[in-house]
């Protein structure tokens, strides 16, 4: 039998009537003869009491016991979807992390799948079981304690399961019908995309647009796994949702795919640093030690041997960020006047494969934004996205601008 | 290092203060010199959460995902008390029954501890670890899933922790502050016990006095655990609680030494069965078949070949035992006139050790209830108890009187 892979998300399990309504969609890809893997996560708002709870315990908590406070909200879905497919008389029973074993690595709150043995659950989809129901998020460690995969993580356990048990696609049920040319909340004409590809996927999930956790989706890349996104709460079809595949697969596209924002991105700037060779190390060497995830960067031409350097991290970094430069200049390694942080800023960003081949995006965007009187702070590129930072205040106007000027509107 | 057990039911982690109330305990103990092994139930409310969204999903539901659901409550508080003792500068951590393992049958939601190895554990112990915490009332089966010991399990798991590891005692905290005479809500002149035997807390526990589960008490005479039942919301003192311990540790003690009462029983009447040979197995197979918990037994003196027969239950079990019977009689194993059921019966119970070597408690409970008016429907005696079963109203009074009658207020 072919296997599929069906995961849903919180809200999609949030209560016994959603997990009904779930649990009716696994029947009807059982009836048309998949043998289905569903992954689940916590109904919506578990995870969140478990994550308070720890946090009030132990600000500074020991990450397994994190881990195995945290993933019980799994083991409740899974335990529970197993008996309403039961009720539904589809043969179906659940698995934890460790029950399977999802081996992982040690990083606990944060690990890495390494292995998931398939012989175990396929031995009982020999026996006629239809659905193996797997408590997402979660794995056990070589040391045999329980781990977790970060937030989101039901999505990257998804798509490792996909490839681990070579199915045909990997269905991630959500509260959203799809991927979006940009958020439909900012942009009434969004439009739902039929297809994207992984690398378009990539982008926009880590440019803030949340619909699958990154690291699924470069999972779903490296084995080819097929990914859709689709609503739990839309009646079933075959063209529902978005399909996230390979570029081969997607005979035409739009130069530009998307428009993605972020408000969650801030604006450093080290005001008359030295400029001599090596500052760039200087300045980001202790960034990266620190852990500050450096987005954009961008250097003011010298004058008279002084410069500003400008990057962008994310809002909750620049304590961090301003403590490692400030300990760096104390430390007589680094030269500035003064650190001045911006978060009064937003993100946006066009992203499109198309962009590889065609010219003029750049411009056009710059142009689009000129002409709405928004002024471009720092730019960034690469090879199929345009990033630009600017004031918190014409987000949305950049975002609807910028829809428009793409005809996203327009398939 | 002597090693510790101490149990901690719902209501004493029923939340994140409760817990780090429980914690301090446990550190106090580690203080004395202990390595200590907690055993800790769900936060209270939280089992009958997850007890209930099975039963609404699935009312003949599949036991090995009700295990598996209903077991997550322990592993939340597991984690969260080892978190607290952490803050504290205890070195703890938590075991999942699975990781332990707690072995168990494959009674699923009631099955029994098969073993416990201590290596695991004791081998941290080793390594400098002072505290233990284990999810209580769960293990693993031997097919790798999980299983529960059924209601109040989490007695049992300390029970049987204290027996494996040899633990000097088992100190169960629980929200009453030990073992009393009567129930202090039905008799104000009820008295706190210091010590009573496993003998007298078997009848007692298995009568309706809920604090110990009946279980944990056989597993503790077996294996000569001392236990000690005691609040935790009182002042930690070592004279705290009731020790139920060996007969032989019980220097003196009164004849009777409590009272017990269950609203719980049923009093069933087969009126006019053929009085035969083989009469009382044609109708208690049939019943035991069913599975129906038969209690009191009381036969009346034959008349014209006729009699009836009278028996007692848990009152959750007359349908079924209805059931057995009518069907037996379909069958023609049985003839009877009529079957009636009175479920509004009260049993009381009067226990003691003393009984065995005193005669006259019999003759004097009777004779109490009798100055009270109150009339005895059946009676049932073991070696260390007197039941009988009167009218539901009279089951305050007829407790009040015994307790006064028996002097129990006196130690």
């Amino acid at each position: 039998m072919p296997v599929l892979v069906m995961k849903f998300g919180g809200t999609s399990v949030a209560t016994l009537d959603r997990i009904k309504r779930a649990a009716k969609r696994v029947a009807l890809e059982v009836a048309k003869g998949y043998d289905v893997i569903v992954i689940v996560s916590a109904m919506s708002g578990k995870t969140n009491e478990l994550v308070g709870w720890v946090n009030e315990t132990s600000p500074l908590y020991d990450a397994r016991e994190y881990d195995a406070v945290v993933s019980s909200g799994e083991n409740v879905t899974a335990g529970l979807m197993a008996l309403t497919l039961q009720e539904m008389d589809v043969p179906a029973r659940s698995w934890q992390g460790w029950q399977v074993p999802v081996k992982t690595t040690s990083a606990h709150s944060s690990a890495r799948i390494e292995e998931i043995p398939s012989d175990n659950i396929m031995a009982k989809f020999g026996e006629g079981m239809k659905v193996a129901v797997v408590a997402g998020f979660q794995g056990i460690s070589p040391e045999g304690r329980i781990t977790t995969l970060g937030r989101g993580g039901s999505d990257t356990t998804a798509v490792a399961f996909a490839a681990a048990f070579d199915a045909e696609r990997c269905d991630i049920y959500t509260d959203v019908d799809g991927v979006y040319t940009t958020d439909p909340r900012i942009a009434e004409q969004a439009r739902k995309l039929d297809k994207i590809s992984f690398e378009e996927m990539l982008e926009l999930a880590s440019l803030g647009a949340k619909v699958l956790q990154t690291r699924s989706v470069e999972l779903a890349m490296r084995y080819k796994v097929k990914l859709r996104v689709l609503s739990s709460f839309e009646e079933p079809s075959d063209t529902a949702g978005t399909l996230v595949c390979d570029e081969e697969e997607i005979m035409e596209s739009n130069v530009v795919s998307g428009i993605a924002y972020s408000r969650d991105e801030a604006k450093m700037t080290l005001q008359s640093v030295a400029d001599r060779p090596g500052i760039a190390a200087a300045i980001f060497g202790p960034l990266s030690d620190a852990g500050v995830n450096v987005d954009m960067i961008i250097q003011n031409i010298a004058e008279e041997g002084r410069t500003d350097m400008t990057f962008s991290c994310p809002t909750d970094q620049v304590m961090r960020a301003e403590k490692a430069l400030n300990d760096a200049k104390d430390a007589g390694e680094l030269n500035f006047a003064d650190l001045i942080a911006d978060t009064n800023v937003a993100k946006i960003s066009a992203v499109g494969i198309g962009m590889r081949s065609q010219s003029g995006v750049a411009a056009k965007m710059f142009q689009t934004l000129s002409d709405e009187g928004i002024n471009i702070k720092v730019i960034a590129t690469s090879e199929i996205k345009i990033s630009v930072l600017v004031d918190r205040k014409y987000m949305e106007l950049a975002v609807q601008s910028l829809h428009d000027a793409f005809e996203l509107e327009k398939a």
